[in-house]
C-alpha cells in the first residue's frame, strides 16, 4: 500500500503539469487515413517514444511497418512477476466535418470540464493516463510489473499491417496479459469495463451504369440511374424488422441467454439519455431487443458514406454513371468477418440490375470478441475501479470494434483486460470530441492501483 | 437567290477562320453555377456583345439583372418585314467529374471531326454558327428581317432572373418568332426540328437525423442511419412498373394519342445505338412505353446528385447526421411544375420516418411545351434543313428543357421555332462534351437559308 500511496502523491504533485502535456500530443494531426498527414503521424510516434524513455523505459523502438510505425517500448526489471503489455493507438480519424467543430480540432481548448480535441478520447488522453501512472510508479525505482507497449498508428484504419506485425514479434511481444487503454465507461461516476467487443468488416460498393455522365434530360427514364439502383440496394439490406437481409448473416451469431439478457438489462441505461447523447429524436434498430443489446449483442449494418453525381452547390441535370457506398457491419462474438463478404457479395449478384457493373473493395476488419469475466486480472481491475471510484464497476459490452482484442487472442494467447474512461457522448470520430478531465486523474489513479496489484 | 448565293459564298470564303474564333469563345469558362466563375461569365457575355456590334448589329447591351447579365443586341432596318428574337445563352455546365475529360474542357482540342470543350454544344457552337450566318448576310448592305438578340447566361441554372427580365424589357423584345437555337439533330446526317419539351423541376432535399455524426459502432443499430432513409425515400420514389409515386404526379399528364405514337414510331431510332450512345448495357424505364416515348412524352423523376457520411480515400466508421440529394423530375405538357413541390412534400410527410427533420429546396423549374407544326416560321425552317441536307427533316420531342420556350410563349405571346444541329451523343453536360464540325458550316447554312426565307 505505501507504494501507492507515494505513487499517487507523486500523481498529485505533477497533475497541474498534465494538461500542457496532453495538449502538445494532441496537437499534432495524427489522421493515419490522409497521404498528406503522414509526417505527422510520424511525428506522434516520436513525441510518444520520447515519453516512454523519460519515464523509465529501458528500451524504445519506434519500428517500421508497410505503413504507420509502432512504438514499441519495455522494461523487464521486475523478474518472476507478471508481464502486461499495453496497447494503445496514437492515430486518430479525419476531421470532417470540420465547419461543425467549435474550436480547431487541433487546437485542444478546455471549455467546462472537458478537453476539445480530435483525438483526445480515441485515444490520446487515454493512452496518456497509462503513461502518467507508469511515470508515477517509477518513482520508486522501477515498475511493479514488467512492462511493454505497442502504441500502433493504423488503428483508425483498421490495423491493415498489426496481424502480420504481432506475428513476426510474437516472442518480444510475450506477456501475461493485454492492457487495453482503449475502454471506456458508462458515465462520469460510473466505472465499467467492457468484456465484448463488436467485430468490423467495412466495404465500398461501386457501381457503374453507363460509361459516361449523360444528360438527365435526354437520357433520362430511358436508361438506369446508378443514384436509384443503390438506394434500391440498401434500401434492401434491412427488412421491416430491422434485421439485416444478407444471405447467412445471422447463421453464426451467438443468441444471448437469458441469464445475459437479465445482467444486461441491469445497466444503467436510459432510452430518453440515449437519445439526448446521440442528439436523435427517435430511436430505430432490430425488432425484438433493447438498445443495450441492439448495440452490445447483435450485428449491424450501416452505409457510413454515400455519393453520386451533383454534389456541389445549384443544380446540374445530370444522370450519373457512378454512385458509391462505404458500408459496414458491426459482428459479434462467433460471426467471421471474412464471411461477411460472400454474403454482401451473395446479395449483390442476386440484386443488381443486369447492365449495372458492381465491384466491392475491402477495407478493414477484425474479429468481434467475448473475454472470461472471472480471471484474476479481470478481478484486479474491477477493484482499481472500485476503490477510485468508490462504486462497484459494471461489466458491459462494447458496441464498437477492437479487433486488436482478438488479434491478440489468437496470436499471443492472452487475453485483455480492458481499461479506459472515455464516455459515450465524447463524440469520438464526429466533430468536437472532447474527454471529461476529472476522469483523466481517476484513470491515472485506477492504472497505478491496477498494476500495483498485479 | 441570289442573297443566299452571295451569303453562302462569302461563307465559304469565310469558313477557314470559324475554328479559330469559336475556340476563343469555348475557351472562358463560363460555368454559371460556380460563384469563382462570375468574371468569366461577364467576359463571355463582353466577347458576344463585340461580336453583335462586329457583324452589324445597331445597338448591343449588356444588360445587368440580378444574376448574370443579358446580352442584347438589335437591328431593325428592314421595316415591314418580320423581327426574329434570336434566343440562346452563353454559359455552361460544372466540367466534373474532372478527371475523365481527355483534354482540358476549357482548352478546345480538335479529335477527329469534333471540337472537344465545355459547352461545344451546349451551347456556344449552336449560337457561333447563327452569329456567323448573320455575318454572312450582313455583307449585302443590311439583314433579310430584323433582329433582335437574347443571350442569357442563366440557363444551366434553371434561368432564374428571366421571367423577370423578359416582363420588365417586353416592349424591347417584342417580335414575330423566336428563333431557339439550343436544339439539336438526330444524326449526324439527320435533320430534325423539336415540337415539344419537358418541363423541370429541381430540388434539394435533406435529411437531419442527428445533432452531430456520430460513431457507427457505439450508436450503429439503435438509431436511424440517414443515409438509410434516404435510400428507402429514393427507392419509393418509383414502383415496379417504373412509374413515379409522388401523388398526383401523372394527374394533368397529356396522354399520347395513337396517332402521334404511330408518328414517333416512325423516328430513326435504335435501342441497341441508343444504348450505345449512352454508354449503357440495358434500358430502364416506364413500363408500357418505347424509349422515344419515355424521353418524349413521359414525365421521369432523376436523383442527379447523392451525398452524406464519410466520402473521402480510405474508411471512417461515422454514423452521420445528415444526407443529402438533388432530386428533379421533367415534365411534359400541361404538367404544372409549381405542383411538385408540393406532390413531393406529401410523399415526404407520408414517407419520413418520425425523428427526422427533413427539408426542400427549389432550384429551378420550368414548363414543358409544344408547338405548332404547321405554322410558316416552322415550313420555314423545314425547307431550311431539307436544303442543306439534302433529305427530309424529322420532327420530334426533346426529352430535355427548354424553359424559355414557355416562358416566351407566355410574356411575348409567340412561338418558338427550335434550331441546332447538337448531336445526341456530344456528351453535353458531361465530360469530353464536343461538337461536330462538318454541322457547324451546315449549320451556318441553314440559318442562312431560314431567315433569307421569311
Amino acid at each position: 500500500m505505501n507504494r501507492i500511496n507515494d505513487a499517487l502523491s507523486r500523481v498529485d504533485a505533477a497533475r497541474d503539469g498534465y494538461l500542457q502535456e496532453l495538449s502538445e500530443f494532441l496537437a499534432i494531426p495524427s489522421i493515419s487515413t490522409l497521404p498528406e498527414n503522414r509526417e505527422d503521424v510520424l511525428e506522434t510516434a516520436q513525441w510518444l517514444s520520447a515519453h516512454l524513455a523519460r519515464l523509465g523505459c529501458a528500451h524504445v523502438e519506434v519500428i517500421a511497418t508497410g505503413g504507420h510505425p509502432v512504438v514499441y517500448g519495455e522494461w523487464l526489471g521486475a523478474p518472476g512477476r507478471p508481464t502486461v503489455l499495453v496497447y494503445g493507438h496514437y492515430d486518430v480519424q479525419p476531421v470532417d466535418p470540420i465547419n461543425e467543430w467549435e474550436s480547431d480540432p487541433f487546437v485542444p481548448t478546455v471549455r467546462g470540464d472537458y478537453v476539445y480535441a480530435r483525438g483526445a478520447s480515441d485515444m490520446k488522453a487515454q493512452i496518456f493516463a497509462q503513461l502518467k501512472a507508469m511515470e508515477a510508479l517509477a518513482g520508486n525505482g522501477g515498475f511493479p510489473v514488467n512492462v511493454k507497449y505497442l502504441l500502433e498508428g493504423e488503428e483508425e484504419i483498421g490495423s491493415p499491417h498489426l496481424p502480420a506485425f504481432i506475428d513476426q514479434y510474437r516472442e518480444k511481444l510475450a506477456c501475461d496479459v493485454v492492457l487495453n487503454c482503449d475502454g471506456g465507461i458508462i458515465g462520469p461516476d460510473t466505472p465499467a469495463i467492457t468484456y465484448a467487443l463488436r467485430g468490423l468488416a467495412y466495404f465500398e460498393l461501386s457501381l457503374v451504369a453507363h460509361a459516361k455522365d449523360l444528360h438527365s434530360g435526354v437520357f433520362g427514364g430511358s436508361v438506369h440511374n446508378p443514384i436509384h439502383v443503390l438506394a434500391d440496394l440498401i434500401a434492401g439490406m434491412h427488412d421491416a424488422g430491422g434485421r439485416v437481409t444478407l444471405p447467412g448473416f445471422y447463421d453464426k451469431v451467438r443468441d444471448l441467454d437469458p441469464e445475459e439478457r437479465a445482467e444486461l438489462a441491469r445497466l444503467p441505461h436510459d432510452d430518453a439519455q440515449w437519445m439526448a447523447m446521440a442528439g436523435s429524436k427517435s430511436l430505430h434498430g432490430e425488432a425484438g431487443y433493447t438498445t443495450i443489446e441492439r448495440v452490445g449483442a447483435r450485428p449491424t449494418l450501416d452505409v457510413n458514406g454515400i455519393w453520386g453525381g451533383f454534389t456541389g452547390e445549384g443544380s446540374k441535370t445530370v444522370l450519373p454513371a457512378r454512385a458509391h457506398a462505404k458500408i459496414s457491419t458491426r459482428l459479434v462474438a462467433d460471426q467471421v468477418p471474412g464471411d461477411v463478404r460472400g454474403q454482401l457479395e451473395a446479395y449483390l449478384t442476386a440484386q443488381v440490375p443486369e447492365g449495372i457493373q458492381w465491384s466491392l473493395k475491402e477495407h478493414t476488419w477484425g474479429p468481434g470478441s467475448i473475454m472470461d469475466r472471472k480471471s484474476d486480472y479481470m478481478k484486479a481491475a474491477v477493484d482499481a475501479l472500485r476503490t477510485t471510484f468508490g462504486t462497484e464497476p459494471i461489466f458491459k459490452r462494447e458496441g464498437g470494434s477492437v479487433p486488436v482484442v482478438g488479434i491478440m487472442q489468437e496470436a499471443l494467447g492472452v487475453d485483455s483486460v480492458m481499461l479506459g474512461f472515455e464516455l459515450p457522448d465524447d463524440g469520438f470520430h464526429g466533430p468536437n470530441e472532447r474527454f471529461y478531465l476529472p476522469n483523466l486523474y481517476r484513470g491515472v489513479e485506477t492504472y497505478v492501483r491496477f498494476l500495483s496489484a498485479l
